[in-house]
């Protein structure tokens, strides 16, 4: 795969995710033109003066044009809009896919525009951080994390191994899998922390008891760990909630069934459900760190200033 | 502050709070002589081989005995316990501490067994980490953090600042409020968010459709942070949980509240009500990172093997 090489690839979309792709193609050199779009003109203007490209474009159509592999990196409540601008201007043979959170509803926004000779395989590389813009994005955002392909059932082998090359060639690992089945796997290990984190941050910050410098002095203890996930972007978790609806609710479901057997528990005094948890759940950290996806370091190895007072 | 010295310090309980204490009392030279205990044959031994004090005890009454600073770090649940036991033992003029993470339950337990002359003043140093045990513990966790002390009606002053001038003198930042007070802090900012943590980790391990070999690999994009919580102390916490209940049970209330709030939003698909959270949350992070209690690195600047296959 070292020889892989696009003449042409088109990013639609320049935050933390079409940024890294940027950075990662540039630094394997794996295109000889990126094109980037983004609709934001001050967007626009930030990825030119990073470099993160060839050329820049305000209009999605005119990047996609010419390009062999056609990234769309928006917002997933976005998805619809951009396949029916750059649909009549994608080149025959084309490879189109996106990095959306949710595979469902980019399918049934995008698939409708996508014309015939068009590869259109619908990808999510599963990793991240809580910043977001053309800025927070690094070469190594992709390396030893998981990429999800969702092809569709008449997609073309081919292609599909060339998108995988891709991915692979930035440091991704690649799964396969259908489009149902990433939305639920996605709504438990990724929707329902965020919306539990961003709910747990409102819910601190609407106490009347306790105030909020207290939360931010005492944030050591737990909270803060919350408040990362809860800082991500919020155009972005608006629309994977409105975008994967179906999955998202049945898992609240299932973690409200579960908190109310803990509170009842805790109300009881019944010690031993408790510690039963609180155990086993230690089980999965271990295995975690061990496959590598995250740090065995205490407190995430963060190096926090030290002795700065509030 | 800097002649700060005891002729002998005990510590009943020498996990990951009360090995960290060992470690920073001898590396501030504090002390003369350092008495450990703990009922586990297993830990005084590892105590022991670690240097962690100049004396080892399997009862704690042996090692309190002379002291000029008792400090108490064991599960809230065992407090009562080891009061009973330490109290004939202490020397008049002696301070007891302890660093449970709730407070009025430990005052109910251990005020009635203190004796006249024999300065009892609760503490809790917001700090920590998910690991646990005699080895966990480092000199620098209390640097930068804060420390709670809640004297009693009657607490003499001279104690409460000779308790306060211990903490700062190891790095932390000290605040006293009432026991009632500091148990609602806590259950906001460490009770709940932990109970969260292990609730959403037990939910997905439950679930039929979603294998956990798949929760682990895609972990990057949420999950992770919250096994971290989730791998505490299962004792610890056990006890936080039946020694904290109204607290607990009141903020458990209002979460689960405001979650109800949050999925009827999703499923009616009301955006500005999401959006409106998602963003109001980022403010109370920028807050965090500014008081010195979390990095604003991107992960926590984790740093996490690349390319590791599972």
């Amino acid at each position: 795969m070292n020889d892989l090489h696009f003449n042409k690839i088109a990013l639609v979309g320049i935050g933390l995710i079409g940024s890294s792709l940027a950075h990662a193609v540039k630094a394997r050199g794996l295109a000889t033109e990126v094109a980037i779009s983004t609709r934001s003109p001050a967007t626009l203007t930030r990825a030119e003066e990073l470099g993160l490209g060839t050329s820049y474009h305000a209009e999605a159509k005119d990047a996609v044009r010419d390009a062999d592999l056609v990234i769309v990196s928006v917002p997933v409540g976005a998805s619809g809009a951009v396949a029916a601008e750059i649909a009549p201007a994608l080149k025959p043979g084309a490879i189109l896919s996106d990095v959306g959170s949710t595979k469902s509803s980019v399918i049934a926004q995008m698939a409708p525009h996508v014309p015939a000779g068009v590869h259109f395989i619908p990808g999510h590389p599963v990793a991240g951080t809580e910043h977001s813009g053309p800025d927070a994005g690094f070469a190594t955002l992709f390396e030893g994390r998981w990429t999800i392909l969702t092809p569709l059932p008449d997609s073309d082998p081919a292609a599909v191994a060339s998108l995988r090359a891709f991915w692979e060639s930035i440091g991704s690992m690649v799964e396969e899998m259908d489009a149902a089945h990433h939305d639920k796997v996605l709504a438990i290990v990724s929707h329902l922390p965020h919306i539990i984190a961003y709910n747990i941050v409102g819910t601190a910050e609407d106490l009347e008891t306790v105030t909020e410098s207290e939360v931010i002095k005492y944030s050591a203890s737990g909270f803060r760990d919350f408040t990362r996930l809860a800082a991500s972007d919020p155009v972005m978790w608006r629309d994977v909630c409105l975008h994967n609806k179906d999955a998202i609710l049945e898992m609240l479901a299932r973690f409200s069934e579960d908190l109310a057997y803990l509170q009842r528990a805790i109300r009881w005094g019944e010690g031993d459900k408790l510690f039963e948890l609180f155990t086993r759940t230690r089980a999965i950290r271990r295995s975690i760190v061990q496959a590598g996806q995250d740090t065995a370091a205490p407190n995430f190895g963060r190096d926090v200033a030290e002795h700065k007072q509030d």
